[in-house]
């Protein structure tokens, strides 16, 4: 006789079926620390099966993965990722920033283009277990570990839809200072004839597919003598390079406006965003002191939509204070020149310059990056009753 | 002394450095011939190296790929396709289907994603090789051997930027009739609140991150009802599911318009799509005479843009006389129900529907049909002076 068996389950990501194949091989801390460039002994690998659910998860030596040629993600890029950093005192357990936040992104990004949802407790547990695997490859602050949650799809069919299969690993990297000697401002180049984002799109998402169309546009800023693009839907400013923007000018009654696009959208709601603002919205509170920002009843703080006319008109009225990129990379990144199109047949292009000055990082950024970092590195606390800063 | 040497150039793809490592096993057709599921037994691989060029090409068994999970694939997309059919008659050399527009348009996609350039008719001679080594699993007209041309950037570093390392490479699957039991007619669902191309965007470029997107508007269309999805931009009309859309209307005059939208940034330009408007426009000449289209005095045939509110209104005066998707799976497929949205508050949609007549596919699809399936299959000659169908 046949025992009559029910379908299997699907089942989440378990970490209590975590197994470690250790490297043999214990790195020593690479010279140059590019960013993205050298990668640490180990890495993390869940799978999903179709119709069974997450894998045991398996940590590893760093090495190459073996996908079918016909995997979804090389051909509808079913794919996104995270971008985390560990950082380490000396004599200190490792501390992430805000995992939960990368976490709950990341299942939004999973399920924009249909890929499987996990438990996001899991997932930050085992990133936890894998950092501490390579807490030897955590250089002293403001050196860091960057981590790189990525998710793949992997069905080994070309039908056009949702991969059932997939992988979610995690591959990790030393990287010194975004700004190994000193803030250096960027300037940007408006960008409105290659559009990131657009209503309908995917802009809000970590998805890999938001990032190959704006290589070009990239090159092209570069050879114009820009660092990167301020990208725009028509006039409406959206993001700049691979960061949110944020704005500081003065209104005519002397108040200093921190202004930054809303989640519209068109934006990608990034941490350091999210961290900068409640970090100034406490400060405008009175309940935290961040040296620099303005007085509070001198200050707003304000997510809403503006444009390229705004910055101009600003610049003409000598109202703008500051203009700075937020981002997980650089955390923050002053931006000293903006080029805006003319409006004219001939694609003109004419600088406005934005105060940045004497240390390349104006008041209201350098105070935010100041109390920032520190949370990050685990000195100092977030807006009250926050919890920021994790130990591994 | 050391002898001064310059700096070497960069190489082009050249198929006379081919090396072929045959697979031991010689497959059957698979008894199912689904899209792309079952592959054949050789694929064609060719890597490009930063600073060095296009390596020698290898034609090998069927495999996975080693890949870095640094990838730039998996992290920004970089990536790209191209679909193709291989025909062979019984006793016959194996064709192509206009190679060289394949190959043309991937060049294009490769370069919108930074990606290098590569020979194209280099490509087409490897392809034609790897063709004739898997002759065995090109099923009998109207079957066809589906081939894949895909392309993904490899650099293993995380910096934003152009993949300077690539792969080309090349798989195929044997696949039935997309229609296996007679023409069988979808329903389409505008589809406006996501939106798969806008100005500025990707949508006139075969790159895999068109399609991720899609997935979950794609489910959303199937659970109300409809086979795919109409897309939109506002009221303009676009594509369909992944195939150009064509409507056929008579106007007061009883002339009938053939319309299809203009590749205008947002239309991926489709060799179907191409081929189907140079046939209908040869048969208006008069240079040609396809069975079921319209006498030549009565017939107009436009590139131009039409939006939902045009099909409204042909729907309501019943002058819409066909609609069909045209694509290299389908070649053809008609359209026989659009869901459009009734503009209310309420998010409700109201069917219009199109003639299909007795065989499921109407008379211009049915004409233009007949004649590309012959061409394809070398049978009938395209256009004067055209050279569509090229034997390995």
């Amino acid at each position: 006789m046949t025992i009559p068996t029910e379908a299997p389950a699907w089942t989440d990501i378990d970490p209590s079926l975590l197994t470690i194949e250790r490297n043999p091989v214990k790195s020593a801390l690479p010279e140059q620390m590019l960013f993205g460039a050298n990668f640490s002994d180990h890495m993390l690998i869940i799978k999903h099966v179709a119709g069974k659910g997450w894998q045991a998860p398996v940590i590893k030596p760093y090495g190459p993965l073996e996908l079918s040629p016909a995997s979804a993600v090389f051909h509808y890029a079913p794919s996104l990722f995270e971008g985390m950093k560990a950082y380490k005192q000396e004599g200190k357990t490792p501390r992430l920033f805000r995992p939960d936040e990368n976490m709950a992104r990341m299942s939004r990004s999973a399920d924009r283009v249909a890929l499987p949802p996990f438990n996001q407790e899991a997932v930050i547990s085992l990133i936890k277990t894998l950092v501490k695997e390579d807490e030897h490859l955590i250089p002293p602050p403001p050196y860091s570990l960057y981590i790189r949650p990525t998710m793949i799809g992997t069905r080994p069919a070309l039908g056009v839809g949702a991969s059932d299969e997939c992988m979610l690993y995690v591959i990790m990297c030393p990287v010194g200072p975004f700004f190994p000697k000193g803030f250096k401002p960027v300037s940007l180049l408006a960008t409105t004839d290659a559009v990131r984002s657009w209503p309908g799109g995917t802009g809000q998402y970590k998805l890999a597919l938001n990032y190959a169309p704006c290589f070009r546009p990239q090159e092209k800023a570069k050879s114009l003598g820009y660092d990167q693009n301020l990208w725009c839907l028509g006039d409406q400013i959206t993001e700049c390079g691979q960061m949110n923007l944020f704005v500081s000018y003065e209104d005519d009654e002397g108040v200093t406006h921190l202004i930054t696009p809303p989640l519209n959208g068109l934006i990608l709601p990034g941490i350091t965003r999210a961290s900068l603002l409640a970090l100034a919205r406490s400060h405008q509170k009175g309940e935290i002191t961040l040296p620099g920002l303005p007085e509070k009843s001198k200050f707003v703080i304000e997510e809403r939509e503006f444009g390229l006319s705004d910055l101009r008109a600003w610049s003409e009225k000598d109202a703008l204070r500051e203009a700075f990129g937020a981002g997980t990379a650089a955390v923050v990144c002053s931006v000293e020149r903006i080029g805006l199109p003319t409006g004219s047949e001939s694609k003109a292009v004419k600088d406005i310059h934005i105060p940045i000055g004497p240390t390349g990082l104006g008041p209201i950024a350098t105070g935010l990056h100041a109390r920032v970092t520190a949370i990050q590195e685990g000195s100092l606390e977030g807006p009250p009753g926050s919890n920021w800063s994790w130990e591994c």
